[in-house]
């Protein structure tokens, strides 16, 4: 059993960007630049900084700009954004980011609410963002949001989903990434849904955007690894979820996700316990009491988990 | 896939005993038997009523004589206790209790602390105890706690497990029970776990008692179906925790294992919208927020679960 996990794991930190864009405690850009710093000095080697929307709509992105410019580029660690439009992609050009994901919703009414635009639209704006991302020299990751069940819509035909993964591939992104943004994802289904898009994907790295709303969510990281995915989106202490989605609550975890990578053998080159007294300390700034649960152990050493 | 997943699961309710012995609000008989019948009414079909250990150790339990005189046992339910030792189970005895849970620890110094006993001694005693349930006409679960780990040591050879369930077997009981009393199992552990088990129990039923200390309480159980365990202990909201191990907490929630089973397609025969009001309304006479997550979604109607 040993034998057929994945060796590796990538973690693609997000508490930056899902993680606090939907509290209403606006992070100093002092404090965000911290966190990145200290985080990348955890081990994690992908972390999304930012989106870039409109300031109005999400106050907590409105220092994009000036947090790119700020960051200190480490070698080897990719920083990444998302990307919401042609406006939002000129400015992540503007910033000289390396890395963007561009999703687009297999829910038509989360579409509409979310990009004003109906899956056709927002499909053929994002096909034309990820071709000139890719003639910028950006990597790019291409994904579906609600891939796995609406709040508004309930279930989702995963051929909605495989339409779209159809289509991205025809642009060539480096990574496809399923996101299960109402957190209404279930491990038989994400055996199924992973087994139709290895399919199409071939040989491209999958990566998955997973909530933790049900309680689900390593659940689902545990049937993923059976089927060989690698890159996991994670929210330091399980902050987060989508302001446009009822109901919808923390990411996974990093440490609760590390913690069980660990557990099972698999390296993530990052350091547990500094990473939960990093999730203890961003509480504090944050002034509420995370999710995660490996960070809230009343013996937290690694040595007892 | 769906095919080679069982059909059916079992829900052994565990909220009166493992979910509130820990509590310092000492919750009235009244309100004890209250919602013994509305679980049932929920379509919960196996119920431990209570353990019979000291009222000085565990005043939660105080009230174990009265409850099983008053509860009105109905057709086709399963009304349980928890025995640890021969007073306790002449207490059982006396009471009339129909099927009975007996455990040793695998971990020598969580045996001590438990019961006093190391494990060996604890293991004569529970072999003894097990005959005399039978002869007594009780239906028995032999258990071996502390079974993916302990706090006080880490990791427990899976030998030592599997050492007390041969004995375990040698008795005839009705149903061999893992218990993860810290919490700690993980799903690679639990796979290679259920493998060795399997060859001993052989067609015996086979449960499982799991905490969600760390988050991977269904993973957990997600792979226990895999491997065709079909028997759960849980606790409505996800309330307990063992008062002698540190750090232990919470059981897997009824509300938000239910609904995993649920959704993909294993009969329970409960009511999950019932479910989930019962723990909300338990939750108001302990007066704190239970960890569930299903009974805590913004919208937690079963149509957008």
């Amino acid at each position: 059993m040993r034998n057929d996990l994945p060796h590796k794991a990538i973690i693609h930190e997000t508490v930056l960007r899902d993680g606090i864009q939907n509290e209403e405690m606006i992070v100093p850009t002092e404090k965000k630049l911290q966190l990145i710093d200290h985080l990348v000095g955890c081990g994690i080697k992908r972390i999304e900084i930012s989106s870039f929307v409109n300031p109005r709509l999400v106050p907590q992105m409105a220092d994009a700009e000036e947090l790119w410019s700020r960051i200190e580029r480490k070698e080897g660690i990719i920083y990444s954004a998302l990307v919401l439009g042609k406006k939002s992609l000129d400015r992540a050009i503007g910033c000289g980011v390396p890395h963007v994901g561009i999703f687009v919703s297999a829910s038509e009414t989360h579409s509409r609410k979310n990009s004003n635009r109906s899956i056709s639209e927002a499909k053929e704006e994002a096909l034309e963002l990820i071709k000139r991302a890719k003639s910028s020299d950006m990597k790019v990751r291409a994904g579906v949001m609600n891939a796995f069940g609406c709040a508004y819509e309930g279930g989702i035909p995963p051929e909605k989903v495989m339409d779209l993964v159809r289509d991205f591939m025809g642009t060539e992104p480096d990574e496809i990434c399923l996101a299960d943004t109402s957190g209404m994802a279930n491990p038989l289904q994400m055996h199924a849904m992973l087994a139709c898009l290895k399919d199409i994907t071939e040989e491209k790295p999958i990566s998955l955007h997973l909530h933790n709303t049900r309680g689900l969510g390593l659940a689902n990281v545990w049937e993923a690894l059976r089927q060989g995915v690698t890159i996991f989106d994670t929210s330091l202490g399980g902050l987060g979820g989508c302001p446009f989605i009822p109901g919808a609550r923390g990411n996974i975890a990093t440490e609760d996700t590390v913690h069980m990578l660990c557990k099972i053998g698999i390296e993530t080159g990052i350091d547990i316990d500094a990473l939960i007294e990093e999730s203890l300390y961003f509480e504090k700034v944050i002034g509420k009491e995370f999710p995660a649960m490996t960070s809230h152990l009343k013996h937290n050493k690694s040595s007892n988990i």
